[in-house]
């Protein structure tokens, strides 16, 4: 893959993420048959699942050119549609449709401006073809107040089902004015997020939701960071869970530091760290060089990192270090 | 690249890595000749080259599939015997040639054995066609006594010119019973390592040699860890400098912790961490999963390695997560 004959034309070299989330978390065939259909489409790499209980919420993290991953993302939201039933779904995690949301992310050199297209081509075909109420966000988002998830999908799904007829700022940006019970679907572009979580020894939800709200950008803490408190599958531990949307300013080690403070002037310990799904390579060797004083790391020190821009031909074969 | 149809066949994906080192690391020419000649042949990557002046050494990082990057390899051996003259050579770094080491390392699912083929391939080569005694050491010395290069290497260059042709502990592998100005050549093979620096607050070298001693294995510190003191370009700053054989067995945060600790007992501070060349992803998460308190994180966490295996096409496409 390493050669200049195997390497990939620039053209094929655009590669992008999409990270759909699901309001399924626990009927593994469901699971199944969503993840099926994103795996279905060849050229989509399907790269992880990462399902949980509590939040009844599923999100897989696929990979590849533009435009099989465009598909994987539509057919895994077709069978969502047939499959989840809003109306029946209760979870921690607040979500407006079976397929809550639907963002595609550039990787490596691809611009963000390719992953807003792909987002307003995937939202008008879900609309279309499936009939759902479709929102764009993030950087796809039609008008600020879109912009973020979380103002998004105040009220959930049970808001839209009562409102979205009645009340003209829920309008979506393609589709019908109504929701049935595959609800509506967020369709969006935005830089590569980590999705981090914190669990506390505690079984006070109350302490999770005051440190979600100590270190949120929302209301006065870290930048780029949104938190919110949650329960666990364990009474006696809370989590507090987090979408780090730019590391580069907000680092994984800052965001552990303020929630272990934080969770000191509770008198609380904190357990463990988890992510959800995977992280791009930079947030983890920033940890790394922090951890270790590096004056100097970054994701190109990982051998792997290196290997893979040169198998995807994003440089120069060959080409002086 | 993530499609089955453009992923490689189980055949093409056996991929090794190379990181030869060079006794040359102040001339641009010279080091740009030497990794010219590697990066021309087509199907090997040089994905980084690190050189340092006080230890007059330059490190290539080499990989692709096993053809190439034995060419490659042996081509930069050839182009260093024609332009480094070790009677000239002098650097704080030990060594016994122009190329010093050529280390065949398996990556991904490539095994030892074929690393081991490799190395006895281009050692015999480089004799044959350089006439250059070669040395097979690591996984693939010919006996014990030859698997550690600080052994291999003891008396350095100037203890083969003087013995080689009357020691019989000294013959080597392949090739001549003499050395010219291009010296001799260890070449091996082995898993990946992690060439590691930590800086310390000092001027005095004995303090350095001190810390070396107390954490490398040989004189009974950690497991899997060598360490040598060294000069640094600033004369109030020494070097440990460490290779790590196995971060399984001995993290980096813990060879961190004990030179911190080692020099506190000095009362000198640590200044900063330096890598070598490159690490392999699960070097650095892991030291990601111990600073963040991660109970579960590993090199599939990162985004890049993932894709890197799809890309690779050592995962079935579209497999299951």
């Amino acid at each position: 893959m390493v050669s200049r004959s195997d390497s990939q034309t620039s053209s094929a070299t655009s590669l992008v993420e999409c990270v759909p989330n699901f309001s399924e978390g626990v009927r593994p065939d469901v699971m199944d048959a969503i993840q099926a259909a994103a795996a279905g489409v060849r050229g989509a790499a399907v790269l992880d699942r990462h399902a949980d209980a509590v939040h009844n919420r599923m999100v897989l993290t696929i990979a590849g050119p533009p435009g099989p991953v465009a598909e994987a993302a539509f057919r895994a939201t077709a069978r969502a549609a047939q499959l989840i039933d809003l109306e029946a779904h209760r979870g921690e995690h607040p979500r407006i449709g079976a397929t809550d949301v639907v963002p595609f992310v550039p990787l490596g050199t691809t611009s963000m401006q390719l992953c807003v297209e792909l987002a307003v081509r995937v939202g008008r075909r879900i609309a279309a073809e499936l009939d759902l109420p479709v929102y764009l966000y993030g950087e796809a988002a039609s008008r600020p107040e879109r912009r973020r998830l979380p103002d998004l999908r105040r009220g959930e799904y049970e808001r839209l089902r009562s409102h979205l007829a009645v009340e003209p700022s829920l309008a979506p940006d393609f589709g019908p004015n109504r929701v049935g019970s595959a609800g509506a679907t967020a369709v969006g572009a935005r830089r590569p997020l980590v999705a981090y979580n914190v669990t506390l020894a505690t079984g006070d939800l109350s302490i999770a939701r005051a440190i979600a709200r100590a270190i949120r950008e929302s209301s006065g803490g870290l930048p780029a960071v949104q938190a919110r408190g949650f329960r666990t599958a364990d009474p006696k531990v809370m989590q507090v869970s987090m979408n780090l949307l730019d590391t580069s300013r907000t680092p994984m080690t800052l965001v552990f530091e303020r929630v272990r403070q934080e969770a000191a002037q509770h008198g609380v310990e904190v357990l463990e760290s988890e992510l959800v799904g995977m992280a791009p390579a930079a947030a983890l060797v920033d940890v790394a060089r922090q951890a270790l004083q590096f004056r100097r790391l970054d994701a190109d020190a990982i051998l792997e990192t290196r290997l893979l821009e040169h198998a995807l031909g994003a440089l120069e074969p060959n080409s002086l270090a």
